[in-house]
């Protein structure tokens, strides 16, 4: 087809309104959160129905159109970046929660609802979604299932996989492939929801998800360690794990980006600190106060120099918000910023936090450490400008070294941001030749003209 | 190649201590647990190192020979059932316990440990690996994954998929595929952990797993409940449920269980009792007191008649000992045993008992009920005897009106058994045409020659 005649297709589809394909209009579809560069698709299609999303992924694959579906575009792995001359398909025109399910505690959404706004309404009926990516508050669920996102609950309860019981998805010839259920258990056939979750849009399109509520916990508590050097921080949040204490969350920040946040947001953390924990423990109130003595003892052990327990709510709030103001204050530094998350088994963070500071030496860049320590999900970030070539240089040759040490400990190239573009060419050696072209074999089988979101995960031979 | 020399061929593998192909060997292993036609393989072969089960998988699909694996054979829906002329490759000898890391909370396992040793394994170390299918001592862990096999903790705990957290397996050309890891959080590549699990032996030959390990609960509360209608206990069931109470077992058995129970091990159960309901809260003691409590409550208030609470860890373990036994109890009543396992949506249990009990009476069939009230996991059980050809086609009819009831109601065929051939002629009404087309096209482009337990879940065609 030509391309006007193409335009005009994805309109009878989508309705005229929600197909765009003006320069102005797809600038803002060329990037996502990930530094790589910018590459402008020919259309972008908003698709308000089940029906238009169908025919639209259909339509990409009769015409050869690479598709690449976006949420919020808060990817960190340049997963949402598209093809030159592709598709993006935005999903924010699918933004409904079609139901929460109280008895049988389900809720049932469309791909395009923001994650905080589920976990605000699924609260206000009195049960909980926990998966907080850091992006929570405008990623999407649809982005999330895609990419198994993470957060800062993840040591307690899981990420995103752990809650997505079902999946309906158009595959490639759009027919709509149904997956799990509302049932808790669930084995009829392959565990194709399995299967979607972080496969960064390169094998269907979500159409609905079904996700997993619990009953929320009836008590927190939080508080914030101060040490003198991150290696004790390090070692306590080791030795937590290791006294088989499970707070809901474990964060650490060093000094670099503690000193960033404080500039940033004015959260009254104490500047002079070689590294902060932050932890809150959830659940029964009995436990809570156990599991929150026993991780005051461990830190003070360890070499804490003060715990601050937050009094009352807005403490604790205050605490997290400027744990999540980490990225956007390091952002604020130097006009590159590079967000890794390498990950290791908890007991190796010592020594990855050694080996950063060793990289950071080495290549004489600046990197702040922060992260969810209890998952042993490194967040280092590499501060920097990308237009000094010769210092852009010396950042690739750091962040294949941090890969490196990760996988040397036992560990993952990414712990929740997933593959994407930025980190495919380093999945063979965490993984074997044979999973390379497993993977390839499951990507050409089901998308044999190579449409869907190419290029992710497994790079560009499929 | 020659039968003889394909034998040889195996033998230089394996070890000629470790291929059997004499017919009194065969037979051992031409059935599982459920209720198909026996099939008698032609080679069985037992292999005893990393090395050999790769050539096994290899040679197998150069020789085109249909493959099926088998750890302990419990398989209750034919997933263990070989081709004829196929070959079995028997996981007893890969059964080490490879590690157990008491720091970052992960075994790695051969696939032919037993689920109970591993557990004690664990359990001697402080550890608590929860996933306890009925068949828990003598069932394999590699079957287990295989099969995503639930049992009585699924309510609080989940089940097997929640516990992989990474997998290295063979594909069919005997390339060794890695995936997931030993970090909690992990998304380097396609989630091929997720897609394994469950998939029947159908997809690739698994050689090590690596499964989460958590803190065991500090306390536990057993409790038993009897009703005199089994409606009344299925809306108990609903209710604690409802109330966000989230015990760590909730079963429940009918009348016909509790005699068959009774008379086959002893265990003091009610015989007059319409229903039973057993309980077991765990936690942090405070938190199980106030859950028993309420569960105690809310039994009372749908017309429990008594509530036994166990004094001790032996009267804790008689309960449960009787739980386990309900299958077996249930077996010698009749010479052919059906063991299904529709599940529903938790609230949809009484509307599911009432289901059963019509379709009982209409197919004029013994049918006991038990299961895991908790998940929504029943497991109505046809007693009859498989050489009455017209007692018989009752029960086939009976089966399919199980499962549409179970469709009809938000659930599945299968909570935890699996479709395995016994039910793969109900899966595209389940899921969806594109479904299976789908399920079809990774099978046929992992499995080429179809040789990986050929005729499972996806039927015949591929």
């Amino acid at each position: 087809m030509q391309a006007k005649t193409i335009v005009k297709a994805f309109e009878a589809a989508a309705g005229a309104d929600n197909v765009f394909s003006e320069p102005a209009d797809l600038a803002t579809y060329a990037y996502d959160a990930a530094v790589l560069d910018k590459v402008m698709p020919a259309i972008v299609v908003r698709p308000t129905s089940s029906e238009a999303l169908g025919q639209v992924v259909r339509l990409c694959n009769e015409n050869r159109l690479p598709l690449t579906v976006r949420g919020a575009g808060t990817n960190l792995s340049g997963g949402t970046i598209p093809l030159p001359g592709g598709v993006v398909v935005v999903t924010n025109g699918l933004a409904r929660i079609l139901e929460i399910n109280t008895e049988d505690l389900y809720a049932r959404v469309q791909p395009g609802v923001v994650t905080a706004k589920l976990a605000a309404a699924v609260e206000a009926q009195g049960l909980f979604y926990p998966p907080d990516p850091g992006s929570q508050a405008v990623s999407t669920l649809g982005g999330n299932v895609a990419e198994n996102a993470g957060g800062l609950r993840g040591l307690k309860y899981g990420v995103t996989r752990d809650y997505v019981m079902g999946l309906d998805f158009f595959d490639v010839d759009g027919g709509l492939v149904k997956t799990g259920g509302r049932t808790v258990k669930c084995v009829s056939g392959y565990n194709l929801t399995g299967l979607m979750v972080a496969s960064e849009g390169t094998l269907g399109v979500f159409n609905e998800i079904t996700l997993k509520l619990i009953p929320p916990p009836a008590y927190r508590k939080a508080m914030m360690a101060v040490f003198s050097e991150m290696g004790q921080a390090s070692e306590a949040v080791a030795a937590i794990i290791a006294n088989r204490v499970v707070p809901a969350t474990l964060e650490f920040m060093d000094n670099f980006t503690i000193r960033a946040v404080e500039s940033y947001s004015q959260a009254g953390l104490p500047l002079d600190a070689g590294a902060l924990m932050l932890v809150e423990c959830d659940g029964y109130p009995g436990q809570v106060e156990e599991d929150a003595a026993k991780v005051e003892s461990i830190c003070k052990e360890m070499g804490a120099t003060s715990i601050r327990v937050a009094r009352d709510d807005a403490e604790r709030d205050k605490v997290w918000e400027a744990r999540r103001a980490a990225l956007s204050a390091l952002a604020k530094v130097k006009p590159t910023t590079v967000l890794e998350d390498a990950t290791v088994p908890r007991s190796k963070i010592p020594a990855m936090i050694r080996a950063l500071d060793a990289i950071s030496k080495k290549y004489d860049l600046t990197i702040g450490t922060f992260g969810h320590a209890g998952d042993g999900n490194l967040h280092p970030t590499i501060l920097t400008d990308r237009r000094n070539t010769q210092e852009w240089e010396r950042v690739e040759a750091a962040i294949e070294e941090i890969f490196e040490e990760a996988l040397a400990l036992g560990g993952t190239l990414s712990g929740e941001h997933g593959i994407g573009t930025a980190k495919c060419r380093f999945m063979e050696k965490e993984t074997s030749r044979a999973t390379m072209v497993y993977s390839r074999r499951i990507k050409s089988a089901m998308d044999p003209h190579n449409i869907l979101n190419p290029g992710k995960i497994i790079g560009g031979q499929s």
